[in-house]
């Protein structure tokens, strides 16, 4: 297991800068509970989010795309197959995907789906430490979104699972681990609060997807979208009374971060 | 008819306690418009929101919740399925069970669904006059999600309801009344500024849900509910400019709001 | 082509009193990643959103309805089979419908479904120049919901479309153009950190919905939405930090904005 270094601001100011030059159309299958603020999220940074649901028109937009996310928090069989079919289409474009494996291993549907969908060369996975366990197999138990293991101790995984899929896996808490298998990148930024607002892990998968368009470093990238959060998150905890003002600051934060400041704190 | 005491907040603080103790996982069938703020309200009060919908998954997760709520919102065939299975799953396994009958009385199909839902032994039932009247077979009529009746001209309804169901009935609105058919309890709490933020009363029935889980004694439960959410109400409305501040106050409302400052107020 | 003048704000005044006052019902057909900011700005400036979306509700709701908007941004069989129902009713009813045909021109599906809908009378069509012109057959090419055209471009398209379809169309950008295809408005307002926030084009054509409902001059009444918009942007974006408080302080502006208001200032 690799002893991961932090994430330098220089290689987080770089990428965002890329990031805000490309405004990346990012292709969104995501949950129904979370739309709003991952779209959000997305536009506050300065990526163009697109949500093209149906089977009718999934995989027609995922080869136009920068980057694709697939997030299984509401999965059910007609989204299911829009999903597959965007895959498919991203694939043979080029286009990078990622996936959001929301509680994978609590209940067998979307276990089994998760487990369908890793071998379709994902190009980043990002989830809680449960998550990445249960997906690597190594049979971690949560309940729901909260993770019941620290995100260290999912990093053998993560790097298992970025070995056996080609992905950049990111296992995040309190700690961030961003791996490609054989070298890794740590992110100590963010908030215990973040966990009090729905989708915040939900819409960094989608940072996530939206830093993967066009990135010649994917593992610098994913990073870098895990770092952007957590950044945004610590401002934006320092600005609030609770969760409803912190979601607010949260999103501010994501549209004030510029490359310059970065590149200041690191110096 | 009953005559009903205000709740006592000392008995607010208590149920308060056991809710932020618990941590209880709550399972969410609700609406298409409203699943953000429901999962954010129970996520700043101290519950663990899931919105599990598909047929695929909510039998088996209703039996790992600790309570679980169905809300018809926007209900069509598909929903209503996985909604029946959440409800059997639930009885199965002793988790109570909580039900929001949006806009009943208004359109036929979600009337008939929420007569057949509510043989079905549910732990709470919380509506507005309109929808408490329609449910108990009063006659009312409503437009919608708007009440067009007085909370209190409904209790003898939500007191008939609840002695034909077995469920807790909490009819809300300037005042609301909660009841078991034989007692009942009355919650002054709340502004008006609420109605004009969708998806206030449908928090209010998630919270209801959460409330349910484990509870001793299920009529404090539910009232208390009614109370945390009036009371936060209050406050958030005393430092809003209008519904957009509001909604940011009254997430950060639920998340400061502590047994304690109850004690406190009550002495 | 006409050269449009710029609505006087008497006559802003006078629809949002009109408003206030009948309190309009709006049936919201819309996407899946906007309906709670729908309704929410639909509550914030006055008037009373409905989402009902299942084909077993659809038409029984939209005859009772003051309006009904259309929206087709995250389209899929069983929705747009809701949508045909609602129109049909809608029309029989004589309430008025509006379409947001969102990213028309973009997929093949939408597209259709956009040229198949246009026929059956809607009352106004409110989208971005990339949307007025493919929809007029203009053939321009946008990516999504972005507009790559300038709202001028597409002023002559926008008469054609309403001279086509009967429809009052709003075509809507760093200036809006509303017409009848004879007559038209400019309106001015608004601020470009309305695009980084997602669903505020869309909650726009929620507004036109609402101000439609027994209009008795539509022409007017589309284009005070459009105003109402742009005026409480502006003033939203004066008092804010980025995109989160945006957001909030432009429903608050909705809440708040008043025809006195309006009346004193244009004089």
């Amino acid at each position: 297991m690799t002893t991961p270094q932090t994430l330098p601001l220089t290689v987080v100011a770089d990428e965002l800068e890329r990031l805000r030059t490309e405004h990346p159309l990012t292709h969104v299958l995501t949950n129904e509970v979370v739309q709003e603020i991952t779209a959000n999220v997305l536009l506050a940074v300065g990526a163009a989010p697109a949500m093209i649901v149906a089977r009718e028109e999934a995989a027609a937009f995922a080869a136009l795309a920068g980057a694709v996310l697939v997030n299984v928090g509401t999965l059910y069989p007609e989204r299911l197959a829009a999903m597959r079919d965007a895959i498919t289409a991203a694939n043979a474009a080029g286009v990078p995907w990622t996936l959001d494996p929301v509680a994978v291993g609590v209940l067998d549907y979307r276990t089994n789906a998760c487990r369908e969908l890793i071998t379709q060369r994902p190009a980043a996975i990002r989830g809680n430490a449960s998550e990445i366990l249960a997906l690597a197999g190594f049979g971690a138990s949560g309940r729901g979104v909260d993770s019941t293991a620290g995100s260290q101790t999912a990093l053998a995984a993560a790097e298992q699972l970025a070995r056996d899929t080609g992905a950049i896996v990111a296992v995040t808490g309190e700690i961030d681990y961003i791996t490609d298998g054989e070298q890794s990148w740590a992110t100590p930024w963010g908030h215990p609060i973040m966990t009090r607002v729905v989708g915040t892990g939900c819409a960094l998968s989608a940072l996530v997807a939206a830093f993967t368009a066009h990135a010649p470093d994917r593992l610098n990238a994913v990073a870098a979208a895990c770092a952007v959060a957590g950044i945004c998150g610590e401002r934006a905890e320092s600005a609030c009374d609770g969760p409803g003002s912190f979601k607010m600051a949260f999103l501010d934060a994501l549209y004030q971060i510029s490359p310059r400041q970065l590149r200041e704190w690191q110096a």
